[in-house]
């Protein structure tokens, strides 16, 4: 893993190093905290910073018999970190195992391989610096040039942090809301009933119907765009699409607030009539709807009923995806009201089909207008980026992509913008080297920094300069696209 | 793009130059118009020739940010052109930037890179040579050295100017039709009682019933027979399949023809019994058979609306075909009636599965008798045809492939005959290197030579020479394999 | 194919010289007959031997184009050898190309390529070599290196030949029954009836219930437990999943019984039931559970007549299974009762599905758990196993996987542990040349060591030390992992 890691021709080192190297991020979604962003959030050693959330470590370290006292239990944080550090040679081949080197590496200037040997050392190391109070969570976003962080927010969340964030006014990274309304389009759910209440209070309305509660939502996503907030996302595990009247779609929601059960075609009905309802705000509004597709979550209710959601029992589902998907998109295109729209699969079987789908809604003059999003999750390693950079490749203009996000819980995480860059210089090199494109570095360069951040910059009406990053006065500059 | 464009080692330039190059080709699946080719029809400029009905690049001009008007509307044809050329850079990584190139070298001898700032001397020189008279669709078709052309046609088509070609006798390449019965099979579409109307009258049968339905059917395939036709192909956007009577199919029929709505039930029935009476017919009369599966079409309806099918907004369906595929193929092969087959499905994720299906037909004596097309539309790319090809190799016999086809709107397409012929030596070459398959040229370039062009020779009976492409006096030679 | 076949990189030779040749073999999952290992079974010639019972060979001889005379037909053992060798040469690019010329090096020392020249000269060569009396079923077993021999048998099965090995005590390798109920599963088949009367014989228990059946499957486990049984395998064709209670699957096994045709929900129902009932069996007794998943098999009726299955007629199946198979597997983990368990699917499109499931169930400190097994049947290829392994390492431990079995009704198969070997090392040094790996040979060859052998003998409670592959005076040493 020295400098030309993951760069295999002399192409992809100068496109890395003149061109990919030094630009900056727009982290369009993460799953970051704003509160331990605005208190500059310690840590008070790695284990601390690695291991208290990241469910991907702890999915690997019970794959290498550590027993759930060392993962998520109570042991000791030392004794954590070193069950890590003796899993860490058996996960080569895995994204973590680079991951983890890059992540020393870059924020701790540790150049040795983490293994049992080196563990304590490393421990003795590392949480010097952290203790060096020069490496709190601010310090870890700016020293990774890190222009915007798109958090994952519900919408009935206060947005306190971001609030702060913006008063205060001194951190020179933008910390932007992502609005995400999952829970309230699963119907089927417990906290169905108890999250339209907070949702309620948050709008200052009450919700008495289907048309309240799509007022309440409406009033929500204003109130986030207030605060900085240009996008949406939405976790569809499975893609579900049944065009229906808003008047059947409020009798499905009645049903569901008195706590009964909906069958599967009314949730169907009633999350396609909802879906369409946000995505005609966010088109209004020049926002980005992101649909995350075809996790398959909480398979271990053992575990689940232990620990909670995300802890590292998810798979992927593999359902036909294609019909409902065209569906819901094709349903906002009649109306006109299409947003810009990013579509992720968790199964890679998708990317073709992605690929094929964002084809059929391109259009109005907005360049890349529906992304095939970047490789994400359990596809976030070297195969998965270059199968999903490939698809978009073939069937559309990766030129246009708008690239790298972080997803990660994690201030350390940013390190995976490097090794996502490195694959796209890699790519590009390596089919100069077999004469399918020219080596002209002006265009290649051209697109390289587009696929590292211009693109983004201009996709995202976050307010940003399309080249450098600065702030921009008027903040929706971009909204017309 | 020089003479090794995709030869990556020396045994596949060999093989490419000494065997594969001067292969004539066979273009048993195209939708170029016999009215064109018998008119030899001239191009005004290179957007004719290019953008006209191309939706391959009209879908990338709209992913580029493309306005509409320089697409498909109203705007003059140099600057549709020069909205292409600017867009043509952008494409790098889709097979569309290489096709482009292939098309300017090989029928225009312009070596140039197409973009914005090259785009108003190579408009001169296209157009000056498409002026000339010599670059007609014949002519197009000539110097690609093809030796057979089989296009697409509707089973109520008068094969008017096949006909005219075949009483002309002068254009020394064999324009056949390709029977192409889909409206036939989509009872559910309103243009089934038009469409049946229509066979009606070109067969001379009054159709009020089932019965004389399937006899007009065959009544057509016997006129296409006449007309040199030897192929059949079916668009299955879903594959679908359920056993019944030709009593119950004929009430399916006659229900849609009463304008009725069909079950999806009802449709599966009906398909079934159609498709299978017909692949009796093709088997009867030595026919090749080919299915087209997984298209999912016309995705965006306010588009659709504008400008019709075939414009570029489709893209692939998703759902499983296993079984509804093994059901259909059953049947004919129970009833010892299954024709040659060729099997294509536009997602790449059945790659697997259909190569598996056709080992589970294969037999008879007859070599490659199921074949597993290769690589379709959106996977008609380098990615896409190794793909095909390997899943091919590793499942059955690449040595038998029947090879590549043009699926083309466009007289200058030819080139990507050329494309697939050096990935097939490029894929050879690699197994040579890699030491798993011998450095034996006489072998190798058989094998190469036969996927070029022989298997096809020998697979279709389109009464050519194996060897050369003479045209035999016989012209179903080839119908008892 | 020299030594370094399929080794592109000096780390690959030296992993593969150095740390994985050498190692034994425990074929973990084998469809050879116990008879014939117990009878040292001789064969009269190479066609015996290669073709009598091999319809991997068949497929590729129909896809020729050779008549079924020369392939299950009546015509002589020397016609049918040149038949295949005829073939051979156009197998390139088929992992058949490849086992053939690896088994007539290893097994005869014979270098040449076989072909329809050097037929003659190879058929004398290697049926002088087997008329010696030295190549015997055991011989070939013995002289791969094999440790253990699992079979694959019926739950009513006498297992008179493993007892009869078990007695005698003279063959060094251990032979071992795999428990493998799949017609007591397949309650919708004609031959469930019957099948449930010879269970009953079998186990000495009277079936007049659904708890009597059970029972005694129960005391078959028992049975092939006292000979050594460690492993159950399961045919998933569909994988299936509808939760119920034992009265309710009571019930539909009764009707069944009685010849009644069973629903789809209700076959779900009862498999549910039968497979949870069966999986809490495996794990009080530390066996391993294998699930063989979307096999599509049988497909050409007219074929399955005549020559029954396993003829070369089937294919993959490619409905979706994360759902039912997250359901199976958590219904067994909230009973505490999940088995050591290996999943596989003959369809590649699942192969990032089923690597995500397994990591959604590992625990309890045991190292690979829940294994995604190796590249099955069509898959086992160079592309297949490649892409299987680069799905468990990117989202799972690779360190940890149990490696290859051999899945083979033939003696000569066991060559395919070499080509597999020969990917893993070629595998990690391809990632070591890359720099994604440290070129750490203790550390790289102990994971190939681990691949290779030492994880299946740690994995399996076959009674082998873990090193060295002597057996251990405790059987079930393991059972507690």
């Amino acid at each position: 893993m020295d400098d030309q890691f993951l760069l295999t021709n002399k192409t992809a080192v100068t496109l890395y190093e003149d061109y990919a190297k030094g630009m900056p991020i727009i982290d369009y979604h993460c799953h970051l905290s704003p509160k331990e962003i605005y208190e500059n959030k310690q840590f008070a050693n790695i284990t601390e910073a690695w291991l208290y959330g990241d469910h991907y470590k702890w999915r690997l370290m019970r794959a290498n018999g550590v027993e759930e006292s060392h993962i998520t239990g109570d042991a000791d944080d030392y004794d954590k970190f070193l069950a890590w550090a003796k899993a860490v040679p058996m996960t080569i081949g895995n994204p973590l195992y680079n991951w983890t080197h890059l992540e020393l590496q870059r924020f701790f200037g540790i150049y040795e391989l983490l293994n049992e040997k080196s563990a304590p050392a490393i421990w003795e190391k590392v949480n010097g610096q952290l203790a060096s109070g020069r490496m709190g969570a601010r310090d870890l976003i700016r020293n990774s040039n890190v222009k915007v962080v798109c958090t994952t927010d519900d919408p009935a969340d206060s947005l306190e942090y971001h609030q702060k964030l913006l008063e205060e006014g001194d951190f020179d990274v933008k910390v932007v809301p992502g609005f995400r309304p999952d829970k309230g389009l699963e119907l089927n759910r417990d906290s169905f009933k108890s999250w339209t209440a907070a949702l309620s209070e948050s709008a200052g309305i009450h919700i008495d119907s289907y048309d309240a509660f799509l007022k309440a939502l409406e009033a929500r996503i204003d109130f986030f765009h207030q605060t900085g907030g240009r996008v949406s996302d939405h976790a569809l595990d499975q893609v579900m699409f049944a065009e229906t009247t808003q008047e059947e779609a409020g009798a499905i929601f009645k049903k569901a607030l008195n706590g009964e059960k909906v069958s599967v075609e009314e949730e169907a009905k009633y999350k396609t009539y909802t879906l369409t309802f946000l995505g005609e705000q966010y088109a209004k509004r020049g926002w980005v709807m992101q649909y995350h597709m075809h996790a398959h979550r909480n398979n271990n209710e053992r575990m689940f009923t232990r620990l909670g959601p995300d802890t590292g029992y998810d798979s992927m589902n593999d359902e036909p995806l294609a019909k409902p998907l065209v569906g819901l998109l094709d349903v906002l295109e009649r109306k006109g009201s299409l947003p810009k729209t990013v579509l992720y699969s968790l199964n890679p079987k998708d990317n073709y089909t992605i690929a094929s789908v964002t084809g059929s809604f391109q259009g109005g003059g907005v360049p890349g207008k529906i992304q095939f999003g970047t490789a994400w999750w359990f596809n976030d390693q070297k195969d998965g980026m270059l199968d999903q950079m490939k698809a978009l490749a073939n069937l559309g203009l990766f030129s246009q992509f708008i690239g790298m996000l972080t997803d990660s819980r994690s201030f350390l995480s940013y390190t995976r913008h490097e090794y996502f860059r490195r694959l796209v210089c890699d790519l590009i090199g390596t089919w100069v080297e077999q004469g399918e494109v020219p080596n002209d570095m002006d265009l290649l360069g051209g697109i390289v920094k587009g696929i590292c951040f211009e693109n983004a910059a201009a996709y995202f009406d976050f307010g940003l300069d399309e080249k450098g990053g600065g702030l921009l006065a008027a903040s929706n500059q971009n909204s017309a696209r």
